[in-house]
């Protein structure tokens, strides 16, 4: 370490520690010169520094000042959708979304791919090359319709850490957590049903629901807790609904992991209602809690919960390998999985299973969770650092996935036109309601690792919201919002 | 070769040239002995091979006979479905063959699976295990949602074998045939309407109707040249059909090729009732004769017919690789892709358009048109000879499949039930039908090696079928069966 280093370690150590305080003024540079005995030019580089670390900030012709800190911005309040069923819309939104997915050149801070350059990933690479070199001719067939035995074993054991305990035969295979999710609705629904979700609720459920001609109902839910059981309840007295799907664990795109006592109050409602679940546990192993969280399914003492979930968010997505746990709806889950895809790919659910079997995975998650956990710690400075005041940030408990609320007036679909000039690409809120509210939100990803890049990439979002919000003639100074006061918080 | 081996074969010469004739007395062991200058045991070990071979048989105190060569069975007659919309029923009977088809010391006489030890798949193999090494990152990502690019630029090119000028931008991969007509159905139907199909019809496309809610009207179909014009035409006036499916190049189950003209004339009719046509081209390319017959989507010139295919009976149903060519329903295609799967494993992709990129592809298609080709033969030859005569046989155009058709009190069902003891499988008829019609059929398929295991099969098969005709009263004599005559033929 040189000089200039240590004399910055040491001043940012201060400011951090509050003995240079937040707008304060620093000591001049003779001064410091003096104070620690190094020459004016070592207290100029070590201000540099501080200065690109954003840690203090230049002011012309009177030195050098600490940067403000920004207060914590606040979660978002629970959501208000409009509580009635409706229609589903936003496929030409989601489409884009899909589409921007593939262009190389963009910088994609608002998809769900997780990271797959971890090194705890290189088993499965040797997996499957060894799986082509075995040339086990059944690897090129058809697979049994319920999936891969070994795999569907080694599925049963990692349920036990959400607390299921379940024979291979409980579980069906499947084309990924989507083709999970879409056999479940079918399983249980006609057209024409009424299906309540979570709002915001991830678009590939809402797009189901609408290929199969049901309709959604929205219910408000809190960025901590997950769905308000209060609104469920009201909705099923209201409503003839035949089925509520959750994402409890490590929502997306909320972050929140619903609370144990919260997930038995949702299934005392179904069971009350007698409605199913289809529980999305995707995202579930990503939970920086450790042990991982129990599933909803876990309780289910008369098979009225399907659990969906997939090697998408952990392992790879690219093998869409996913499942179902469908209890009571068995035989139809079972049909609706032979009319859309007959089986799924043998190979990839043999390397899954492979990987599984031979230990690589507690592993791999480890580091995942570890990895995304760095992330957002890193993401959310520099969201705070780069974000005008007024906006609320989610604490996600899990995954890789940020949602930010912005004021009322701001348009996110804007925003993304924007930034397309910047190569840039985020996820609008209004992907994630039925009747596209949340268009002042938007959902980004720290999956990928944090670089110049992506530092850069904030800044211009940042500055753009910014822009938008002055626009807007939306306050963007300091201190809380006060937007936020007198919402009803349903925070346990 | 030994003596007797050389003399086996010069008698079997002889017969197959009706110098001895059917039931014609065979010249005594001394006369032979002396005629070919051989020893008596050595024309008694001639004389066992051709029994064994069930050439020549042997009759009690006076010598061996030629077997009577029995006639060529008919062709089944065009079918004679209700030709009125009806809910499909049979899933419990599909998902019976389904499971069987897991059971290993099970012979599967019915299901549709290639033969996967031709050496020429050997080059795939290796392509996946290379896939394995190269570690290219996009194998384990999700893939775009059309699907990987490479891989529909190789099926661009491969379909103009069957007269389609495409752009990768006009097709979508999908999770095998199944997903592609899954799509494909809910693209164009809504729950409640109808939809035409040949008689009979694949179950899966069946089931798929029938999970989304839609009627089938099965319209009478001959083994020849496919589904009834005449018939079509009444029913698309009688009733408000959306669609037609039809799988016109060697058809499942029943093995035609659709002449050219008729396809010209279907589509026409699609046009004049201004319906869609799936057209299922999933044993297209195993058509025997060659260049391979074109496809209803090279005449489509105004974009309403949805080709549908897949790499499952051409390469390896494992990969679960098929695709689709909307035309004018490419947006509706694409969402309901999105709906129910998202998207494609990728890896098994990349596999596929190497396999074809390579110029593996039309060798390996070249060795397995021949390779069906030939156990068409073997398989033919041996039905005919234990089967009892009063039976109907296709003649397959392509594919490995063949149709048996047996009197109509005949009940398969009960059969296969019979044939569970001697571990043998075969397809039922009335999983062919919306209705559980074709009771009295059978599907067979000839794609694996034939084996003593096989002949013994059939054997086997051929008696049970004789046993149960007899305990019917039916006649099981040779000679051509009277049930045949005066049935309309549609045969051009
Ligand atoms: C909540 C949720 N469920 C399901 C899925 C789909 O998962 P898969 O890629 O396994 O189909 C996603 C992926 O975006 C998701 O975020
Ligand atoms: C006529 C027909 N179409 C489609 C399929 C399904 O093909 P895939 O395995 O590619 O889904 C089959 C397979 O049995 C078939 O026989």
């Amino acid at each position: 370490m040189t000089r200039y280093q240590r004399l910055a370690g040491l001043l940012a150590e201060r400011i951090e520690q509050g003995l240079y305080q937040s707008g304060e003024r620093l000591p001049s540079v003779r001064i410091l010169s003096t104070e620690h005995g190094v020459s004016i030019s070592t207290v100029q580089q070590a201000y540099h520094l501080l200065e690109e670390r954003q840690l203090i900030a230049p002011q012309p012709r009177s030195g050098y000042f600490v940067t403000p800190r920004k207060a914590e911005p606040p979660v978002p309040a629970l959501t208000r959708p409009a509580q009635r069923p409706v229609e589903i819309t936003q496929w030409d939104a989601v489409l884009e979304l899909l589409n921007a997915r593939q262009e190389k050149d963009i910088l994609q801070l608002g998809s769900g791919m997780p990271d797959l350059n971890q090194p705890t990933l290189k088993p499965l690479w040797k997996i499957m090359s060894r799986l082509g070199q075995q040339q086990d001719v059944r690897m090129l067939n058809y697979d049994n319709i319920y999936g891969v035995p070994e795999l569907r074993e080694q599925i049963a054991r990692l349920a036990i850490d959400g607390g299921c305990h379940l024979t291979p035969d409980d579980i069906v295979i499947t084309t990924g957590c989507h083709e999970a999710l879409s056999v479940s609705i079918r399983a249980i629904c006609q057209p024409g049903d009424i299906v309540a979700v979570e709002s915001p609720t991830f678009h590939g459920t809402m797009q189901s629901l609408r290929g199969f001609g049901i309709k959604a109902i929205e219910i408000p839910t809190d960025s901590g807790t997950g769905i308000s059981l209060e609104a469920l309840e009201l909705a099923l007295e209201q409503w003839p609904i035949k089925a509520v799907v959750v994402v409890p664990n490590c929502n997306n795109p909320l972050g929140f992991i619903m609370p144990e006592s919260r997930k038995r109050a949702l299934l005392a409602l179904a069971q009350r209602f007698d409605v199913a679940i289809v529980e999305d546990d995707v995202y579930g192993e990503l939970a920086y809690e450790y042990p991982r969280p129990v599933t909803i399914k876990s309780f289910d003492d008369d098979g009225r919960v399907l659990l969906c979930s997939s090697f998408s968010k952990t392992v790879a997505p690219g093998l869409r390998v996913g499942w179902v746990v469908p209890g009571r709806y068995l035989d139809r889950v079972l049909h609706m999985k032979y009319i859309v895809t007959g089986s799924t790919a043998t190979q990839t659910q043999m390397a899954a299973a492979e990987f599984v079997r031979q230990g690589h995975y507690p592993a791999h998650l480890r580091r995942m969770r570890q990895y995304y956990q760095r992330n957002l710690e890193i993401f959310t400075h520099w969201v705070r650092h780069f974000f005008p005041c007024g906006i609320c940030v989610t604490r996600p408990q899990g995954g890789f996935l940020m949602w930010i609320e912005l004021p009322e007036a701001f348009d996110a679909v804007k925003l993304n036109k924007a930034l397309q000039e910047a190569k840039l690409q985020i996820a609008v809120g209004s992907l994630f309601s039925a009747s596209g509210k949340y268009r002042n939100c938007l959902r980004l990803s720290y999956a990928q690792p944090f670089t110049e890049r992506t530092g850069k990439a904030l800044e211009i979002l940042g500055a753009a919201v910014e822009r938008a919000m002055e626009r807007c003639g939306l306050s963007v100074h300091a201190g809380p919002s006060h937007e936020q006061e007198g919402r009803v918080s349903e925070r346990e």
